[in-house]
């Protein structure tokens, strides 16, 4: 935990004008179903998968390669594992895995979001005294019914789904919202995605860790920020105690 | 052709504030990939498929039904692929069948845009008298990576990949952009998703249809709107010859 943290002027003015929410595993579980999948995956793949290849780390290198044209998101994990089955089987895989395989995502992208413990109290309390924001990346069709039916849309002012969380992509939402780096304070899971890019234009941010993070999403870093270990924590140091 | 369009004022003022453009098969080519890649799979699976199926009818079936879950998009139509033709053939399909589907949906993805005729310079002459936004719908990796490649997003105030392009989209987009509807025009391909919608939001819209629509883009109306037969006829029709 550092000071990276604005303090309440001497006036008592609130440090931040607007605050950013992370979404998945920050306000609802994703993860989970990613590592259930890929659970899944390695159990109904490895039996036509040759001795000594591991199922899992051949599945992340997948995801990996096709990342940049695929995008984050249950679609491409889907095509991901569709590919990597038939792979690293040499072609042995039965079809009728690789239908199972398109069922979990199906069953992954249309099973009820679940929120993370306190989120709603959260959400109206820091929503009571700033303007919120949701930012999250991912695929568009997903996360906008999660958003939708999570019924936590009417706290925010925006709801943003965008391609990747880089510095350049937060300058432009940031513009857009008329907030200056200084005054803007994001909340969220991943140091790659929400912490280390927003701190790199001079806003603020808020670790929250999940007990689950993707492969893909860890980075090395020596930044120091302020890290939560429940949501929970937010509104007291916010001073909204 | 109808009157739906606003006419110049007597001081002459510019009858809109914004004017918006459709990019798939308005600003590139995009249905002519999924029509060869519908081609391909057709003759991959069909070997496969017991007499009396049609194969294209099929799959366009899967597309219809994965709609909701998947939406719209190059990764959407892959996973619908790989289901049909695994339903289809009753797992009969060859696995190398399947991982030839996913390559497809990958060239697609990562083939070079096609601009259409005229478009640059229509866009540099429109864009000169008028504020201009981009609104498509679909994946977001491919309709960012079309956009950044096409040369043409520095013509645009705002680039807006939508999940699914009604009457409640655009609403929330022209309240973002600050404009009324009446003040607004819409420029696009399909009389589902970009003409009907915008008019009955109370705006204009210009039809400019591509040779090629996709069958779930087709929708039975009688609405009356301008038809051009090229995007090089809109600056005439904004006076703008």
């Amino acid at each position: 935990m550092s000071s990276d943290l604005a303090s309440l002027g001497d006036e008592g003015l609130p440090p931040y004008d607007v605050i950013g929410f992370d979404a998945d595993d920050t306000l609802w579980q994703s993860e989970d179903g990613f590592r259930a999948n890929e659970l899944r995956f390695v159990e109904l793949v490895a039996p036509y998968v040759p001795e000594g290849i591991d199922v899992k780390a051949a599945l992340t290198a997948v995801e990996r390669k096709n990342l940049h044209t695929f995008g984050y998101g249950v679609k491409a994990f889907a095509i991901s594992m569709v590919e990597a089955a038939i792979t690293i089987s040499g072609g042995a895989v039965p079809t009728g895995v690789i239908a199972e395989l398109v069922e979990m995502a199906r069953t992954q992208l249309e099973e009820p979001v679940r929120l993370l413990p306190h989120v709603p109290e959260v959400l109206a309390k820091v929503g009571a005294h700033y303007r919120i924001v949701l930012i999250t990346k991912g695929d568009l069709v997903h996360q906008t019914h999660k958003i939708t039916t999570s019924g936590l849309a009417h706290h925010f002012e925006h709801l943003e789904v965008v391609l990747e969380k880089d510095a350049e992509t937060y300058a432009k939402l940031l513009h857009r919202f008329g907030v200056a780096p200084h005054r803007f304070l994001m909340v969220g899971n991943s140091v790659r995605s929400d912490i280390l890019p927003v701190m790199s234009l001079g806003g603020h941010a808020v670790h929250v860790p999940y007990h689950l993070l993707w492969d893909l999403e860890h980075v090395e870093h020596d930044e120091l920020f302020t890290e939560l270990s429940s949501l929970a924590d937010l509104p007291g140091l916010l001073g909204l105690g």
